[in-house]
């Protein structure tokens, strides 16, 4: 793990190109990791709640389907950004959340809202 | 436009739901906008250029056909991230850079490779 870059430094360094261990642009499997139709508004949900379940997730998210969702939260626990836990009460339920490596998108989801606030409105 | 929210601020309001004027997520636009097979890796190439030709991107971006090349780059202009310059010399050619609103993802980008760092060749 390289020392954090300050944000002065990332715009002096991102002229030559910053690469991590392997030589791969670190931002590419970040942007790749998040796109999908609905990952964005599913990540949005669990940034409103604390835990969320299933069923809540389906009604908030006007139009996704339960494959459309399951598919959604899978691959984003794949990533390790949301864990699933399974309540075997009656009825039986389950809720997602946030792992550490998921809430640490805050300060990039923070940069989005700030570009958005200033450009998403204006055209 | 709203006063700049500090990230603190940022972390106590999410659970409220962050709303632009519109009542939309600020944070879902600029993600979609970001979304696409070639889109993250032209920006990137962008950052690393001050200016840069098609026939650069093309040579740098292994595998990108002339009609993929083109569409991304007509996408990032129909956004106004990118600017298309065209110089009538003998060869003419065409140049592409980053708006100020294409800079300004620059904080976001920052964003992301601080993540990618942390966990990307981790898994």
């Amino acid at each position: 793990m390289k020392e954090k870059m300050s944000y002065e430094e990332f715009l002096v360094k991102v002229k030559e190109g910053i690469v991590d261990d392997k030589g791969n642009c670190p931002v590419t499997p970040v942007m790749l990791m998040l796109q999908g139709k609905w990952k964005n508004q599913v990540l949005y949900e669990l940034c409103v709640y604390e835990k969320v379940r299933f069923g809540q997730l389906k009604k908030d998210l006007l139009g996704i389907t339960n494959t459309m969702l399951t598919s959604t939260l899978r691959e984003l626990e794949a990533d390790g950004l949301i864990v699933r836990e399974q309540f075997n009460e009656i009825p039986p339920h389950v809720e997602y959340s946030f792992t550490q490596k998921g809430r640490d998108l805050y300060p990039l989801f923070y940069a989005m809202m700030n570009w958005g606030f200033e450009y998403s409105n204006k055209d």
